[in-house]
Order: C-alpha cells, then structure tokens, then sequence
C-alpha cells in the first residue's frame, strides 16, 4: 500500500498521506489536493489542462450526466449528436461569435501529410455545427419546438490558469440547443430550462442562483444570458451553467426559417443551455470537507461501502454477510461497493471519507451474530439497525443525509451574500456583495474596480437575504431605474 | 407530412418515398437509402465523412453502448476517459504504430492565433494517449491486471470512400486497453475479449468468425491481430471489430514495467480490444430488407410501438388504452413509443417496419372492445392475445422475434462460405473462399490477386462448412504446414 492507492480497483495515483490543507483559507490547494487524493483526476497527462478520467472520477462523472440526461429529457429534449469538427466557413457566420471565440480555438489544419483546404475549428460550443443542419431539419411550424441536447467534449485554448474541472481546455460539456416559434416561446424555452435545473442542482445538494449578466458579459452572439452562480466561499463565485436566449441572432445568418400555418416565413427563435464537468467540481468545493470529498448520493460512484471486519475463524463471517448485504442492496438499483481488501478498517475509513462515499456500512463479528448493522454517514453519524430492514433503512439513511447535506450548504449559501451600501465596502470583501445599480455601464465598471472582481448581474428571483428598501446607485447616486446586482470575484 | 418525416419526434429528413433499391443486387444503393430513410443519420453536414447522429440513430447507438458496456464490465474492465489530443511527441515513441497512422491523423497545429510549439494529434486509437499515464500508474505487481476501457470518438482522414457507420472519419469507438503480468495473461485476456464479443454479437443477432489477420495486415505495433468479421453478402466482408496482443511491444517504448513479489522487473504485456459504430452498420446490413431497417431487440430504440387506430366517438378508446399499455410495458424497463399522430395506420406500419421496430401492437375498436391485443413482429408475424397477460406475452413475441432473427442471419451466413481448390476458382466469386494456405506471404498474395481481395487470414475456431481433409496450398501446393485460410473482398 503506498499513498492513497490500495485500492486496486482503482489505478495508483500518488497522493501524498496526511492531513489536507484547510478548505477556508487555502482553498485552491486543499481543492487540487481533495481532487488528486480522492483519485478522481490524474493531470500527469502531458498537455496542459488536459486531464485523464480516472475510473473512479468517470464513474462520478456517469453518474452526474444521468442525473443531466432524466431532467432535460423529462422537458422532451432528445439526445443527438454532431461532429467536432467544424468548418472554418461555418464558424465564421455569426459576428460577435467568431469575435469572442476567435482567440480560443483549436485549428486542425492538417490531415494526414496535407494541408486541408478548409481548415477545421474543434468545436469550442456547437452553434456553428448545429445551425447549418438545422436549417435543413426546420422548413415548416410542424418541425418546432426543436429541442435536442448533445453530452460531448469541447475544446478551448484556455490561456488562464487551468485547474480540474474548473477550467480545463477538454470540457465535458452539456448543450441544448432549441428552435422555437417565436421570442415568446423562446421566453418559454428559458424558463424550462431553469425549472430543469433546478432539478438538477436538489440532486446535486447544490443551492445557486440565477443571475442575469450584464451585457458585456453575455455569451458571444446571444440576446441575453443567464448564469447559474455558486458561492464558493471568500466572497468568490463559480458560475456552474448558463442559459441563453439567442432571439433571432444566429437564425437569420445560418437561415433558420419556417414556414407558419397561413404560409408567411419567419425566422426561428433559439436558446440554448450549457452545463459541463464543472458541475463535479462545484460538488467538491461546496460540500468537501477536511476529510475529503463529499459526494451527494445522486451521483456518489459508491452510494453505500460495506467494509466487512474480519473475525476469528470459526465464528460468523462477516465478509458472507457483507456480500449477502451487497446483492440485496443491488437488486434495488443501488451502488454498493464492498471493500474486502486487506487492509485495515482504519484505513478503509480513512480512504472512503476521502472518496466521499454517503454512507458506510460496518460488519463485524458482533453484526454477523447479532444479525444487525452499523451505519456511518459521510457526516459521522452513526446507527445501528437490523439487518432484516436492510433496504429501507440504508434509503432512509441516505435520504437523510443528502437533507442535511442540503441544508448546511443552504446554511452557508445564505451566509455568503451580504448588501454594501457603498464603493468603499467593496473592497476586500469576503461576501457577495449586493448592491443597488443604476444598470448602466459606466456605474457596473465602477463597482467591478472597486470589489476587484465582477458584477454578475441581477438575479432572476428572490435573493437569500432579508428584502430592503431599494436606494440609489452606489456608484453614481441615481434612483431611477436602479435594480439589486450581485458583485463577486469569480474564481 | 412530406417524406418519411412525419413524426415529430425526429427532425425531418427529406427522402424519397418508394420502393428501396434491391438489397441482394444493389447493396451499398440499398445500404445509403435506408440508413437515411430510417432517420439513423444525417450526411448533409459539410465535412466529408462526419455526420450528424440524429434523435433516432443516436437512441440506437445508445443502447448498442449499453451491451457493449454490460459486457466488458461483466469482465472486470472499468471505464476511464483520455484527451482526445496528443501531443505529436508521445505519439511518434512506437515506429511500426507511427507508421501505420501517420497519413491518415488530424493535425492541430494552432491554438487561438499562435501556432503551437508542439503539434497534436486528434487521437486515430488511444495507444499514445494511454500509455505514457499507464506508465504511471503500473508499477507493482499488484497493480496488474490493469483493464480499463474508453468509448470516445476517433478521427482518421480518410481518404477511401466513406459511408455512414461503415467508413466515417470521425468514429465512435469502443477501446478496452491493458496491462499484464506476462505473454500468457495476455493470451487469456484476447480469450476473455473473445468470450465477451460472442455475448455482444449474440444480443445483436448477429453471426461472425473471429479471424487471425496475416502478418500484413495486423495491426499497426501488435503481436498478431483478431479480427472479427462478417459476410455482407456477394463473397464481400465487413470487419467489425477487432482483438490485438501487443506483447512487449508499446510496453518498451513507454516504460510500462512493474515489480514482481521477488523484486525483479518486467515489462507488462498488452492487449486491446476494438469496437465501433461499424456494429450499427452491420446491424443494418445484416438484418436489414426490401421494408427497410430490422433491429434486434437489444438496442432497437423503441422495441414495441403501439398503433392506436381512431374509433368512432362514444365507442372504446383505443387511445387511453394504447397509453395504458405502453406504461404498464415501460415499468418493465421496456422501451415503448405509442405513435399518436394523424397520419393514416398504413403509413404508420410502414413508417416503422422501414425503422426496424421489432414489434407493433395495433389498438383498435375490436381490441378496446374486447380487451385484446393484435400484434405483428417486424418479420410479419401476425397474433392476437388478451390485453391480461400484455407483459408476458409481449416478452414472448419478443424473444421468438430475436430467435427468428438469428436464425435467418445464421442460415445467410452459412451460405456465405465455400471451399475453393484452386486459384482459378476464386476469381469473380460470390462467397468467402476458404482455401488450403501455406501461410507464406508471396502465395498469400497470389491467393489476393486471384480473388480481387485479401486474405482475411486463419480462422481461429470451427468453420461454418463441412470438415473436410486438408490439401496441399492452393498457390505453391506445398503440403507442409498449411492452414484453412479464408479470402473475401472486404466491403
């Protein structure tokens, strides 16, 4: 056994032993280090912010794009898939789109010993491989709604500082995108996709919030976006998603159109929806602890570890309990690992509190005989129950848990917010600053200098704080028109 | 309705309406029409040899996955996910695998707007991308076997002709790769990749010969290369997958070496199994008719569709009653579409015998009426049966349905087969030759030349034809060491 790695189910990574650095005032390391102990990445791979899907990380990944793939097709989105490749010509038909792209695209250039005529774009998001097709697939109002989502990688040259799941230059990346009749329908479409991601996030355990950007921060080429931000402590956010409504702006260039009932022809209306691997990441930096990761039991690659204590020969054999345990377990749909390595118990706990696994079941020589079970949840609760009640007691156990694990990251969602009334109280913040906002411009730069970091925009739906009175623009003193808006330094 | 598009659950593709090209005399006519007819693919998009998996292709690739990945891991494998870039340094260590790629890989050459300092590889096969991290990840004894396997896609420039599914140059591949202790362990996975392969054909229905491919034809870096091949009618084959031992071979150039329990050192041997899109290819090919698609049940993307034919108003409603029945069949994990559309019943028995649905349940006022079921499986067998035992009997019909299948694919596949005695008999044949071969390349050429083809190589199990006594090679006459040798024109 050497570093985190007995495990032979699971590749040696070496992580080094011992304690973890403090999540609250070295995130970053104690996050790279969780990720790398926790063996859900390996980034020895030799290009830069390009990671390898360990198989433990994959199986937490799997998990996480069923839970994606149930909520967007409950709304009758279906599953598609287009190339990755895309021609330079298409890429190009979208103005603000190529201009916001431009810079962080991978060119292939080159295929076998030529050079191609056309080079290729490797798809930074699927806009300009989707629209072309689509305006084959759209011709009459029969064809609309449009909605079809694709799980694929995508690539960026990420020029900033990459990290696992956070900012990586192969994504694995969620995408829906939709054609609809006109802008109120589009409207709709938006609206569906946050009830849907609503959905998501409870699965996940993960409070959020839906936050209008500011127009210099909308996605290139879109009418309006709305992120789906995360507190992630010290008055930093992460944006986990976003949704955007297009309008007419990528139809009328790649010629979306349909014809309606009485034989008029219009333009579609689009919006699109983007989630990615960042989602895990956000799983971790939310919910982790000094132990390890914590994993919601959604999307736990193990929801339940059995760790069968070996007893004296001759007496009950915990290890048959342990598997006899397992299968019944199974039958129900539920992930069960059973750990009968040689190990010590110790270090099994040590290693499946790293790995974030909700609950643990041990068996021991007392369990075998007396025919129960004792059950630790990843936030050390412990019980004892009998054996007979198995099934529904382990549902319990892990309903229960993914409630409190909701609600102690409710507790600190709420405690990440804070109003400042002020410029000057922007500075060095370590909360998310609401504050009142002209919605101008000029006044949104101001307020970005002052907290070093960047207005999010204005939430869509209530904030976690108690109401107040609306007053003037701190940055420029106005009344009118003002709205709250969020202030953060991303991550 | 215009096309075969009508259904609303599939965006539209126009194809003609009317009678397919004659599957026995007009293959690959046949082969183009259907696919697209059928709404599996769409070849409009504007790169040669990538095309677009629509809503209907991409349920069936869905499932096909699902068996895939049911098997491999029913043997210990686990799913892990490299970058689909590599840099070209890693990929250039191997010379033979180098050499057999180099003209046909995707070179990116520019990230952003700056040309990179080292060019990378949009991955043809997972080799070079795996191996320097394995070389990580293999170190003791212990850590052996290691078998992890992949599905991502692949991208080869390929400069033969392409055909959706059966030649594409962006691949959705299927790619187990390890590590063991020793030249036999080895040999013993290529058995166990065997033994999984005959499980996934068997769920497809579809009959194959695991062939030992010539030493000039093996893969590029292996050991020795079995591939799995298929009759596709005509004396021509289709390769659908293949296993390889490597051997020391890439374990050298990488350094993947382990500690044996007495300290020595030792280079792992490997192997690695191949699998693609190429099998929804051979799906199509194999079972498909003068109506169009036929799919097995295990990855037909909806295995029952339910037909409610209108009644006249105040009579029993063979809708609510159609509903009724797919969601008592879907709690079975069964996947069932009920077509309520307005199109006519004719069309829509046509519409999805063309789509390969196994089995059709047809709901009308007889049948509400009396509570009855009438059923007609794809290869047009007629029944009726009461509504009381819908799951058992739908099973039923299901299972016979896939026997049938197999059945008749098994008797094509017999007749695909004939011995041949001299060389002069192979030219212009309409079925794969099995010859007396003495193993030399210069009379395996010969062999080649004669039938306008390749030797696919030597089989490794029974031949589908009657023994018979060995001869002397058909090219040399040499009685020495010969083999039963098969030689085809691939597809």
């Amino acid at each position: 056994m050497s570093g985190y790695g007995y495990n032979p189910e699971a590749p040696l990574i070496e992580a080094p032993m011992g304690e973890l650095p403090d999540k609250r005032t070295a995130f970053i390391e104690w996050y790279l280090e969780v990720i790398e102990a926790a063996q859900l990445t390996d980034k020895r791979y030799p290009v830069k912010g390009m990671n390898v899907w360990t198989p433990y990380g994959f199986r937490a990944r799997r998990c996480l794009d069923a839970v994606l793939i149930r909520e967007i097709e409950a709304t009758g989105s279906e599953a598609v898939e287009f190339p990755a490749l895309i021609p330079s010509t298409e890429f190009a038909k979208e103005a603000e789109h190529i201009q916001g792209f431009n810079a962080q695209v991978y060119w292939v250039t080159k295929g076998g010993l030529a050079e191609l005529d056309v080079p290729l774009v490797l798809r930074p998001t699927s806009e300009t491989a989707m629209y072309p097709i689509f305006s084959l697939w759209v011709r009459s109002h029969r064809d609309l709604p449009l909605n079809v989502y694709q799980i694929v990688n995508t690539f960026r040259y990420e020029t900033k500082t990459t990290r696992p799941f956070l900012r990586v230059r192969e994504i694995h990346f969620f995408e829906e995108h939709t054609c609809q009749v006109n802008e109120d329908a589009a409207t709709a479409r938006v609206a569906s996709n946050l009830d849907a991601f609503a959905k998501m996030a409870a699965a996940l355990d993960l409070p959020y919030l839906p936050v209008r950007r500011p127009e210099w921060d909308k996605f290139a080429g879109a009418f309006y976006s709305i992120a789906l931000d995360i507190p992630v402590g010290e008055g930093r956010t992460l944006q986990i998603g976003s949704i955007h409504h297009y309008r007419e702006n990528f139809s009328r260039p790649y010629g979306i159109q349909y014809e309606a009932s009485d034989g008029s022809t219009h333009f579609a209306h689009q919006t699109t929806f983007g989630l990615s691997e960042r989602l895990l990441g956000a799983v971790v930096a939310v919910h982790g602890d000094a132990k390890g990761v914590v994993f919601p039991s959604a999307i736990a690659p193990h929801q339940i570890v059995i760790v069968p204590i070996p007893a004296a020969a001759g007496t009950a054999d915990p290890g048959a309990m342990a598997e006899g345990i397992a299968s019944r377990l199974r039958q129900g749909g539920r992930r069960v690992h059973v750990d009968a390595t040689d190990a010590r118990p110790g270090a099994k706990y040590y290693f499946w509190e790293l790995r974030g696994a909700p609950l643990r079941l041990e068996i021991g020589r007392r369990e075998a005989e007396q025919g129960t079970v004792s059950a630790t949840d990843r936030l050390g609760r412990k019980s004892t129950f009998p054996l007979e009640h198995v099934e529904v007691e382990v549902d319990r156990r892990l309903a229960d848990f993914d409630r409190a694990l909701m609600e102690q990251a409710t507790e600190r969602f709420r405690a990440s917010f804070a109003y400042a009334d002020s410029l000057a109280e922007l500075a060095g913040s370590t909360q998310i600053r609401v504050v009142r906002w002209c919605g101008g411009e000029p006044c949104g730069r101001k307020i970005e200098e002052a907290i070093d970091g960047s207005v999010l925009g204005i939430p869509e739906g209530p904030l976690p704080l108690e109401p107040r009175a609306p007053g003037p623009c701190i940055a420029c003193a106005s009344i009118e028109g003002g709205a709250w808006a969020l202030a953060s330094r991303p991550l």
